[in-house]
């Protein structure tokens, strides 16, 4: 059962009700608008995970995937969530949710397994961002005046230097590094992190690209994180046809790689 | 509606019946069975593709995420299909592909769009692989001796040289570069394409990973292919806890990256 009185912002949001044997009711609150004041998809995706998380006897999302039909506004919504398949080692289900107008505005797919069970070999090819230490970096929050943007009093970013994109100076490279944590403290978990996937800027805001819409978001939960401060890479690669691509990861500071996205996005 | 008499092996393959308002039938034969001798993923999401296709009113998987929740072996199916939003760029919907015994094998949810009609600015950071002719580059199947391979007497895989696992020096870096294509010559378009970037020997192979199951893969159609070679980049940069990733690109012989993958599989 949920916590009656979550302490954090994530939590309380993130909140459903169970309504029937596979139903939920939420409440989008307006804390957690994107740049185009809308909800954040990841944030949807964790509300969409956060009923299914229910259905099933896995605690860890592990591999989820995300389709964006409609922009979605705060207000209340039903969640209708099916299981597809409980196996002996990861269950799979689908949730759907709906504004109270009854139009579909998410749909999530996602296998949940225990990440706290996970053993095997580890060969990491991968890096970590370096970075200064946070209390080294700029705030690039300081840097904007978005009020439509709430996740930003929510979610805190530290970069080695401005982006050039809040500098005046827009590069040619659409990448970035930075951290990220939430700002009340709140621990990190599977959940939060399909979130943060996508609470960062878009990367293509560095070449001049300042409308974009995920259409769908992909994500890998590889491990639960051991920080509260998230090393972090989002970058875009391919341009064309008026979509792109955007990668994520998101590593803890002992240099575990937590969590890996891809999303595909519309332009304009 | 399908050509009756496809001329293909790939056409004819993933061909569906309708019967009924949103229900297909078809047939999965034996002629795409990936190393364990079942059927190949990604050949089972151009399969539900095929369903899909058939509901919506745009030409090409954009971007494609399918749910393994059982092997699939050969035999008759059941396709149920779904339309999530139908609207003026795009289209979504669901496809679930049952045995004969009503287990669901394969989940698909998908959205189109018309390539063909896709315009807008050109950001290109990626590079192709380099790679000598095909006719200069190596055929690894000669070096195989895998009858339950059948996928492999329907696609062609040139490579610059022998892959490490094969030639019995496994190496460090699960990173395969090579050709593909339809060995009877079917040209390319996004559903092939989406079969095709499952269709390469997995990257762990060389780390000496030989028992390995995709449980999710995601597909992005950039564009349509105007060769029959394709240039293929596979790898694998994070095995832990049992899973790793894996990325692949396709590109075109004019440069232009057609298709990208990710999926997340378990070992063992």
């Amino acid at each position: 059962m949920s916590d009656p009185t979550p302490s954090y912002d994530f939590d309380r949001d993130i909140q459903v009700d169970k309504t029937g044997a596979d139903e939920f009711s939420a409440t989008l609150t307006d804390r957690w608008n994107g740049l185009t004041g809308m909800v954040n998809g990841g944030f949807l995706s964790a509300v969409a995970l956060s009923a299914l998380g229910q259905r099933v006897s896995f605690p860890d999302p592990l591999v989820v995937s995300t389709f964006f039909l409609r922009p979605s506004r705060p207000g209340p919504v039903r969640i209708s969530t099916e299981v597809a398949r409980e196996g002996r080692r990861t269950a799979t289900g689908e949730a759907r949710i709906r504004s109270e107008d009854g139009r579909e505005t998410v749909r999530t797919v996602a296998t949940f397994a225990d990440l706290g069970a996970a053993s095997g070999r580890l060969l990491e090819l991968g890096t970590p961002p370096e970075l200064p230490d946070p209390e080294d970096c700029v705030n690039p929050m300081d840097a904007l005046d978005m009020p439509q943007l709430t996740l930003g009093q929510r979610v805190e970013w530290r970069a080695p230097h401005m982006p050039g994109f809040l500098s005046g100076e827009p590069g040619d490279d659409p990448t970035f590094e930075f951290w990220m944590r939430f700002i009340d403290g709140r621990a990190l978990d599977t959940v939060a992190l399909a979130f943060l996937v996508d609470a960062a800027a878009p990367a293509v805001l560095e070449v001049g690209e300042f409308a974009t819409s995920t259409m769908e978001l992909s994500v890998h939960l590889r491990a639960r994180p051991t920080s509260t401060w998230l090393a972090c890479r989002v970058l875009t690669r391919h341009i064309a046809g008026g979509y792109h691509e955007e990668d994520m990861e998101l590593w803890d500071t002992s240099g575990t790689l937590v969590a890996q996205s891809r999303q595909l996005a519309i332009l304009g």
